[in-house]
Formats: structure tokens, sequence, C-alpha cells
């Protein structure tokens, strides 16, 4: 059961220094967090495998299972089970094991790393200090579906694509998602070249191919399925969250100009598989109970239909984390100026929630598997400053935005940085952090250039 | 390079006499043809491998391997590093391997199966019957891409589902293709239940949760990429067919009442994604060389962007291969009735050629994978009779058909099965064979059935 427990009392904290407050600044990984990343050493020839953040540390999961701390006598099965499979070089046989495992595991390290915990002399030679590693794709990713769940930026944008009917009837009933491409999924820090596709301006005869000249970022939460559904069985709405491993940020680069002219009638396409980035660390769900809060739905709105709706889904369907992105230019970079924040929101602002998701994903008997990604959609609030993309923000690019060093955007340019953070906070709670996910945009390939 | 050759050499017959035009019937299977599958024998617990059809047996990649045939001594370093690949338990690494490879394999399997060959001794201990064995997928599917390349389903369905704007601007432009699910790709024999789904009757208040009340196949092939190409770079159009690995029959079931109500603004999504069925033979594109045909655009319509357009695509862009669609009701099956073809067609209709796909698929720098799968899209014909699926034969549930036995169907009913078969027949070439594919519709799994 996702309840809070002993593992979210605010009061304990590690003796891990840099996990605690200090200098009234809390650390993104307290020892209340505990997330899973895939790591090893940078530039080493190490097999990667899995770590759990703590301050500005990395439990090495490979080193701990070598130790006696997690010894068959000090251990029970599921413990060791779980650690076991984090010795692999991907997340997707610890996500396949399920709830149990993975919260018997976090009891485990949650003990085992408390100021004053016996352990400490073992595992201390277990930590990596996170500024010397490099991560890769935390599991493989079999199938990646985005979901579309702000209305915020669903009316936004449809009012751009379709200025006479924005928001499409199906919306308020249909937790709208389609299937994207698991190839181009890369984890932060991999930059990508600036994509090439077909275009057509309006006033144009007939379409061209060129590089992109409205390439955008969307600021979205990823969901990592755990235990998966077999064929033919559907997820039933208050049983969902048992299928869902945890979170991380999520960039779904795309290319607003291809966009436009591919995505009828079947959708996007060229215009979004050229790259989505992950951030490495994965928030598991146990660690946001504290953050679960109410779902609301506008009263003048329609209920959802049965099997997306439950008394469970309507108190606590929904996440209060704390969203933003910030664009780091080529010129701030080289000046050594900070990145400007573009804007911030919440998931909570989100229409559908990850339950509504799961559920209604499987309805038709459709089989997740573990490793399997879901994106949010562009998480933007009800305020325009709230806004996840750039699309929104510049009003379909007819009003660029200022930044603070005086250089001016209404889409990315080549050397852009976007940076993605989140976070939860609240009086009474641990800070848990995401850390962040960025990527920088390279200039398109053209053939004069290969 | 893909060209004719002595593999296509129509006078040559195999030691394997079921290979041979027997009774003026020909094998789907001769010596010209060669696919690739992975099986073991029925109910056995040995592991899957690759295996080769050659008339009604199936030349057995593991087991050929250990004979001396293949030996450092008597074969290339490419033919040995093929074979070896193939006795994986996925065809992803033999298909990664490249062009090169494949066609070495290709050569020394067409000389050591051919009448009169030293090597029928050893090699016959290698065969195993067809009738005695099952397959799985024939690969890990990273990605499943669908395309839409047939401009008489366009233009049908678009119909149908926008009366008033069949065929959309980008139609010969853009081929059209959007992201699909890979987990529910089964390969040929496995059955699955009628999806439950969300749908809204035009003069329904709002929409209901029930089981999908017009289920459709859809006539399709599929094809798989063999070596892919690293992120953002393109693979240019007259490259493309390297990295084919081949071609298979691909049937992707559609609930056409889900999609209605979900598809827009991003396409189908649940309609789709519960079950989609391959093949278990995959005819390499190098077999299907002599059926290379013209690709004929109507001389009124656009000429391609020149990323789509060359020589090469123009005179041999399309392949002429027959495709038909049969059913085969409970109702027949229980009486021993033979199954009522519903329709026939060919893939050279297909309005965008499969290197048009590829080049198509990667000019915005997306990665493909060994082992990838791209859908044709429905590959109906010029005349009503020609229609791949149910809605079009239909017209739109609205008339229904009237099946041989006197039953009738406008969508599919529960017990009823459906097949696919495809071949390749011209004067003074082998006939190329793709076998077929069919899967049974189950009865929907509701709350009271659980």
């Amino acid at each position: 059961m996702l309840t809070l427990n002993e593992t979210h009392d605010a009061n304990l904290t590690s003796w891990v220094a840099s996990a605690n407050n200090a200098n009234n600044k809390s650390s993104d990984f307290p020892i209340q967090n505990l997330p899973f990343a895939i790591f090893r050493r940078k530039g080493s020839k190490e097999s990667f495998r899995a770590g759990v953040a703590i301050g500005d540390q990395i439990l090495d999961m490979a080193a701990a299972y070598q130790t006696t701390v997690f010894s068959e006598d000090r251990s029970t099965g599921k413990v060791r089970k779980a650690l076991k499979a984090c010795c692999d070089e991907t997340l997707n046989r610890f996500m396949g094991l399920g709830f149990e495992h993975w919260s018997a595991l976090r009891r485990a390290l949650f003990h085992a790393l408390r100021t004053g915990a016996d352990e400490e002399s073992e595992l201390s030679g277990c930590l990596v200090p996170m500024a010397d590693v490099e991560y890769r794709l935390p599991c493989q990713i079999g199938d990646y579906t985005d979901f579309y769940t702000s209305i915020y930026h669903a009316t936004s944008v449809g009012s751009l694509f379709r200025p006479d009917n924005p928001l499409l009837p199906n919306y308020k009933w249909v937790p709208i998602g389609y299937h994207g491409r698991a190839s181009s999924i890369e984890v932060s820090g991999h930059s990508f070249r600036r994509p090439c596709g077909q275009t057509k301006a309006p006033d144009a005869d007939q379409p061209s191919l060129g590089p992109c000249k409205r390439l955008d970022y969307e600021l979205e939460m990823g969901i990592f399925i755990g235990a998966g559904n077999a064929s033919g069985e559907a997820i039933k709405l208050d049983q969902a969250d048992q299928h869902v491993f945890g979170l991380c940020l999520f960039n779904d680069w795309s290319a607003r100009d291809i966009q436009a002219w591919e995505y009828q009638p079947l959708g996007p396409f060229l215009a979004k598989n050229f790259a989505s980035t992950v951030s490495p660390w994965i928030i598991t769900l146990e660690a946001l109970v504290p953050y679960f809060t109410t779902f609301e739905r506008p009263v003048d709105d329609p209920q959802p239909l049965p099997y997306l709706d439950s008394e469970k889904n309507r108190q606590q369907g929904s996440i209060d984390i704390q969203l933003s992105a910030h664009l780091l230019t080529e010129q701030m970079s080289q000046k050594g100026e900070a990145p400007a924040q573009l804007s911030q929101s919440s998931f909570r602002h989100s229409y559908w929630t990850i339950n509504q998701m799961v559920a209604h994903h499987t309805v038709n008997g459709c089989n997740l598997q573990p490793g399997d990604l879901l994106g949010s959609g562009t998480q933007s609030g009800p305020k325009p400053e709230e806004a996840g993309s750039l699309l929104e923000l510049s009003n379909g690019g007819k009003k660029p935005l200022s930044l603070p060093n005086g250089e001016n955007r209404t889409f990315l340019e080549d050397g852009d940085t976007v940076i993605f953070k989140g976070y939860c906070e609240k009086q009474g709670h641990a800070r848990i952090g995401f850390g962040n996910v960025q990527a920088t945009i390279l200039p398109a390939l053209t053939d004069s250039g290969e």
C-alpha cells in the first residue's frame, strides 16, 4: 500500500551529511527520497549498475550487494532479490519485481543510511560522488506513450493549430495519448542535432525540406511502469499505482513547423521522434506519497466514466510537483551567466491522474511492460506564465520572449541548452527533488555539412 | 547490390522435393525464396532459433551451424558469422549484420540446397517438418511505425471519418506515418480478446465503455529493418534498401468505433494497440528482386520532393506482391468449410515505396534499429473489391457482406479467424510465397466474465 510510513519521517537524517539540511538549503536527495539511476564512474570501463542518490553521493547497489549489510542473515529475501536485480545494467528486472520488493528495499536502505546506523562503516565504502559519474538510460524502454493531460496546454495549442476548434469534444472524457518513439529517448546530457523535415508555409505553393525553424521543448513528467499486465487484462484504476515504479523529468522536444504540416490525420511523427530526454533519477512513487493531493476537476465538467473514477482517485490522485524550465543560451554560457527561467508550473494541474492514464491505457487489454515510459504531456498551468513550451509562451512565435541578458527567443536556437528542474516541498515534510534534465541543440546536419 | 543473380534462376531446383513444382502447384518456399523465421519443435523445451523455409521443411540454422558444410574450411567468414547469429533466439543480431552478410548466407544456402549438391547428405539431417514446429516473433521489435501508403485506403477511410475532407493536402507530399505499439505484436496463431473501450454514438449525450462493436482487420505488409542508422544521420533514398531486411504479412487489427472517438487530435491509440499480428516468415528483400517494378505516380500528381525522388525509385521502387484476405467464421470452421475470400489487392498500388518510407522516417535524424517494424498501412487497391478492410468493404458498416455460406458480416464477430495470404508470381520467375498470417477473435473480457 502506498501510504505514509516511517520512511517519510521528515525529522530523520542520514550519516551522509550532504543529504541533510545545511545552510537553509535542502538537498534534492535527502534520506526520504532514495531515487534510482543507472551509472558508472565517468570515463571508466565499469559495468553500468543501479545507484541510489543520497545527498551528493550515490550508493552503489552492486557494491552494497557485496557487503554483509544485506546478507542472508541480516536481510529478508525480498530485499536481497531486489538488491540483486539492481546489479543489472538496466532497472527493468528490478522494476518488474513489483511494489513489495521496491518498498522492502526502500525501508532497508532507509534504515541503513540513517544517522547512527551501524551500517555506516560498511556502506560508506559503497558511496561514489555524484560529480564523478556518468549516467545512461535507467532502463530499456520497450514502448513510450505520450499523454496530453494538461487542459491548459491542449486548449492553447489547439487554438494555434485549430483556431475554430481548440479543445475537442473528447478531451474531457478520454485521457488522450499516442505512441511515441522509444529509440531516440536519451538520458540528460545527450546533445542532439536540430532535425530537418518537410514544412509548408501557409502562403507557399508546395512544401520544402530544410532544418526545423520552430524547435521547442515540452515540460513533462515521465512515468516509468514497473510490473506490467498480461495482454487482454486491464489494470483497474485503484490498483494502477501498484504498477507505477516512479517518475522523472521529461523533455519531449518538438519541431512545431514539421508538426503543423504532418500531423493530420494520424498525429505527430517526425515532429517528435528525433529526440526526447529523461532525467537520470527516477523518484519512486512511494517517495512522493506526502505530496499526493486531491484531484480537482472543475465542477461544471463531466465526471469521468466509472472506470476512470474512484474515491481514492479523487482524494489523492494528483501529485503536487513543482516544475520549471530554464534556458542557457550559448552567449550566457560563454559569459558564465546563470540560465534564465522560462516558466514554472505544477504537475498538480494535470487534468488526468497517473492512475487514470494507466487504467485507460490498459482498458482495451494493451499490455504494459516493466520499463515502459508514459509522458504526461506538456504540464502547462492555468496562467500564461505557467506554459510548458515556447509555442505557448511566444503565442505561436508571434511574441518573442526577452531574456534577462538582452537576447530574444521565439523558438530554440543552435547552442541553446534547456534545463528542467522539479521538486516537492511542503511544511512538515522532507523536500523531494528530481535533480534536473538538460540537453543542448546542435546545428542541423545538412548535405553540405556532411 | 540488390540485383538479379544466380539465386533467382527459376530453372534450378532443390533436393528437398517439396520445394519444387509438383502437380502444377508451386510451393510458397522454393529454393529461390529462402525466408527466415524463429521456431522450435512444437511443445518441446528446445531453444528457439532461426530456420529457413524450403518446401514443407525448415532448415534448422543452429543444426546446420554444427555440420561441416559451413565449417571454416568450406565457408567464408561472412557466412559463418551470419549463420552463428542465426543460432540466437531472435533474428536481431543477424538483421544488424547488414546486406552483405544476409546475401552471403543466401548464396551459401542456395548452393547447399540445390539438386545434386554434395551437402545433401549432411544437411538432410537438419530438416524439421514445418508441420511439427511452433513459431514466435522473429525478432524483438524495438519500435513499430505504421504508414498509410495506400491512397485508395486513405481516400475511402477519409471520406468516412471526414466526409467533407477525405484526402488531406499533405498526403501527396508526406509519407504519412505514426508510431504504434510494439508490445502487443504477436506472431500468427495468437488469438486475442475483443478490446473494450470508450465509444460515443453520434446521437448519444456522452460516451460509454464496452466491448468494441466495429472490430476490423487491416491488410498490410510488414517491413523489418536490418542495419539501422545512427541518431542524427538520415538514410538516403537510394541506400534505403540496404537497410531493409525483409517483408512479412501484417494484420493491424483496428477498433473502428474506439478510433472514431479517440483519434483527434493525436491519432489512433487504443483503437490499434491491443493486438497486431505478423506472419512467421520474413521474405528477404533480395528474394523479391524479380518483382521490383516501376513506381507509377499519376501524371497529374506532384512529383515527390528531391529527398523522396530518384531514377532508381521510379524504375524499381514498387514490389508486385499479391495480397488477399480471407475469413473463417466459427460456423465455417465447425462445418469444415473453406475460408471465404474477402478481398485481394497488390502492394504495387502503394503510393509510397519502401525506400521512401525509410528515407522519410530518418530525414529528421530518427534512428532505426535492427528488428524495427514498419507497417505499410492498409493496402487497398483502386477497385472497391480490392479494399483491405471491412470498414471499406462494408462502406462504414452500412452494407453487410454476404458470405458464401449465407452468413453476413459488417465487422468481425467473436470466433472469426482472419487469414492473409501473399505471393509473387510472374512468367519466367519462381513463385515467392509469404505463407500466411492468421488469428482468431476471442470474446471480450468484461467485469462479469472475470
